[in-house]
């Protein structure tokens, strides 16, 4: 009789474990059944700013894989249909049709737990506003639409500075709306350090982005209609038409900790490398719902990012495939953007380092996209950190113009192999001049770095 | 008394060493005398196409530091002054001014070669015809831009199919002329592999640029007037308005060989980790004229290139200047284009990799630069070679448009770290959807490669 997988969350970690499953065990050997509570699977949600400022034609465009395609890949995927018990004792899955409430127990052999993550909604008066969004799944997409849609929107008040705050900004922006940005840290950006996150503020400013640091929204202010008309912090109000919140997630792990399984510190589910979780013979977890260890520091943290969750899919599914993988860990690695300025980072900001017990110099460099002479050569600034004494990379920010984010993908492979910033000076980067200076940013970045650490070894 | 340093070429190793050896030793301590054949120092001979395609304004733009600034910096710079012999045994080189003749010997303590590398120029018939130029030097590129603003240059030849060949076509075709390229290869750039070459020639031949393959020029022929109008291979005639010589370079090492130094296989000087001549104390060398070491293959190889230059010029000036440095080697990195088509390799080809002794599996794959929904995505052919059992990476290669250049610089890291492709598809590279697809096209090559690997193991 073939064995059964159950799979919870139709979305990038459960359906890439469910596929890759499938491309190693027939129907005949393994059974597949989805549980998914939303109407739409493997869709991509980093997408969503982008389609709404308009750059991408409509939801549809971000589904990689539709649910039909999936059931024609031998996946019994049910779509409106909840998850809401485990019982490891018995090896079943309680679940709930979203539509109706029948409620009905699967059993399973294998289980992947890909709940995903809840964005975080401060628990102010008038979040519930009409008018106020988060923007994490398809739905909340078209309910921003909607909203900016129905006319007269103006005003966007984007709350929170991080990766879908300054992407929900810029997408405001392209709306022609005005936008404050609120955000509680001392710069936009907080996964940078400050002096490179004021880099992100200025750039912002001059896009005509008002930026409200170390502020916290308290309240939100409604019209008799209902509708949102303000955003009050202690000291300010700033009136808004739609209000967005980029404040992040949390892992998805209530129904987790029910079941009894063992939750790490940021709330996330904990997995050995193989992506097992731990603790719970064949059930695996991956994507927004686990915590991650990150290579440099040595401790683990929430990462929502659909590439860790894609790459977790992919290792439960070879695995329970029969095969074998392991996810090893992440370095820290984000890139992102607003209008034209791109931000990236991998590895450990100073704070992170610090926390980590780690000693270090920095090293900040402004250089050029491309050889200077070159058209279309833009400034960019890159910060480094290395570790006293041995020297090695411990983390990487950018801040520049075209060609500045992908650059950090040098440092996330360094990191990875555990480079020192000397060794880094001699790697044979690309270079010609519509790509490069001859010394590419990130070599300038690795000399300074180097020479500092030279210079504290000397103890000058 | 000062030690007395003296280098042979003022460009980029030349100075760059003469410049970090002047940082760290003041001029009381070491004297820095360095002869320059031509009148021009650091400068960018990689942007030599660019200036005459017209997209960098003047020959002045591509000089990075001028003479003036390196004598502000106390380094005795001599221009049109050649080095003609170094006699060893005395501790002294032997110069000659190019105006005048005048010859004289200079005492070191210290030697820098950095005597640059010459373009390869068949010995057939019509060669020093008027209308054919070298494009190596910034005399060349003032000769090139003569011929075509001497009015009725409509027909360009570029003979040779490599990075010079295919960036010339460009500027060819950027000043509006029709561009025939003859290449004596199976495909252009035989840096890559023949099936990645091919799509370098469909691209061009997408611009209108006449790809001839196979062919080796024979003749060259001449007006009345005594200026080129057509270049013959054994089969046939391309009429020509100017010819562009793109055939390589060749190490200039005839002063070294005179002096007793020991050649490479190459024709270059062999240097040790420091960039000190083998078997000479108190000579250094690198640059163009030196062979550097693969460290993928384990062989030496000559590759003219100023990134190489410009890292081997830091190493020896920071040596003669008390610090320490070395040049471990190079993993083949180069990045080219031809108009909106972008060429990049790293690491070895199959006929590298045969001649290596190395057994290894390919992989191809076509993927994305961005998020495929994100407006601007552009395809991507990536390929991989993974070594066979250990499944250590050894070459990448690349061709597409916008991005996709400056992936291979994730191979470039990977292979100098010794990594398998294996551990490359859990590399935490950035992804946000301008960017990148949620798989990097570099992982999803990764991800093909580590299967074949794995296939080949299981012996099927």
């Amino acid at each position: 009789m073939a064995e059964r997988l159950v799979v919870i969350g139709g979305d990038a970690t459960g359906m890439s474990a469910a596929s890759q499953a499938r491309r190693r065990r027939g129907p005949d050997d393994l059974e597949i059944i989805a549980f998914e509570r939303g109407h739409h699977t493997s869709y991509s949600a980093c997408g969503i700013p982008y389609w709404i400022g308009g750059e991408v034609d409509g939801a549809d465009a971000l589904v990689a894989r539709t649910a039909a395609e999936h059931r024609e890949r031998g996946i019994d995927l049910r779509l409106g249909t909840e998850a809401v018990g485990i019982d490891l004792d018995r090896r079943r899955v309680r679940t709930r049709e979203v539509a109706g409430g029948a409620e009905s127990w699967t059993g399973f052999d294998q289980l992947v737990i890909a709940t995903g993550a809840v964005p975080t909604r401060p628990r102010i008066p008038g979040i519930d506003a009409d008018g106020v969004h988060g923007v994490q799944t398809l739905d909340d997409g078209e309910a921003v639409l909607r909203t900016l849609e129905r006319g007269g929107a103006r005003r966007a008040v984007v709350v929170g500075g991080g990766y879908i705050g300054v992407e929900m900004a810029e997408a405001m922006i392209r709306r022609g709306l005005d936008v404050t940005l609120v955000d509680r840290g001392e710069q936009p950006m907080s996964t940078l350090d400050p002096d490179m996150g004021r880099l992100v503020r200025e750039a912002m400013e001059g896009m005509g982005i008002e930026v409200v640091s170390g502020a916290e929204v308290r309240k939100v202010l409604t019209g008799d209609d209902g509708r949102v008309r303000a955003v009050a912090t202690e000291d300010a109000e700033y009136p808004a038409d739609v209000v967005v919140l980029g404040l992040g997630v949390q892992p998805n792990t209530g129904l987790a900790r029910d079941a009894g399984l063992a939750l790490g510190e940021h709330g996330g589910l904990l997995t050995d490398l193989a992506m097992r979780v731990r603790g719970a013979e064949g059930v695996w977890a991956g994507g927004d719902c686990v915590e991650v260890l990150n290579l440099v520091s040595g401790t683990h943290q929430h990462i929502a990012l659909g590439t860790h969750a894609n790459k977790h899919g992919r290792v439960i599914g070879i695995n329970i495939g029969g095969g074998y993988a392991t996810f090893p860990g992440v370095v820290g690695t984000a890139v992102s953007k607003v209008c034209d300025v791109e931000i990236a980072r991998t590895g450990l900001k100073e704070s992170q380092a610090r926390a980590a017990g780690l000693r270090f110099v920095t090293a900040v460099i402004e250089s050029s996209s491309r050889a200077g002479y070159y058209p279309g050569a833009k400034t960019m600034t890159v910060k480094m950190l290395a570790e006293l004494r041995t020297g090695r990379l411990l983390g990487l920010q950018i801040v520049g113009r075209e060609g500045a984010a992908k650059r950090v993908d040098i440092g996330a492979v360094a990191l990875t192999a555990g480079m020192t910033v000397d060794q880094m000076t001699a790697l044979d980067l690309g270079y010609a001049p519509p790509f490069s200076p001859v010394w590419d940013p990130v070599l300038v970045a690795a000399r300074k770095a180097a020479d500092k650490v030279e210079a504290e070894l000397r103890g000058h």
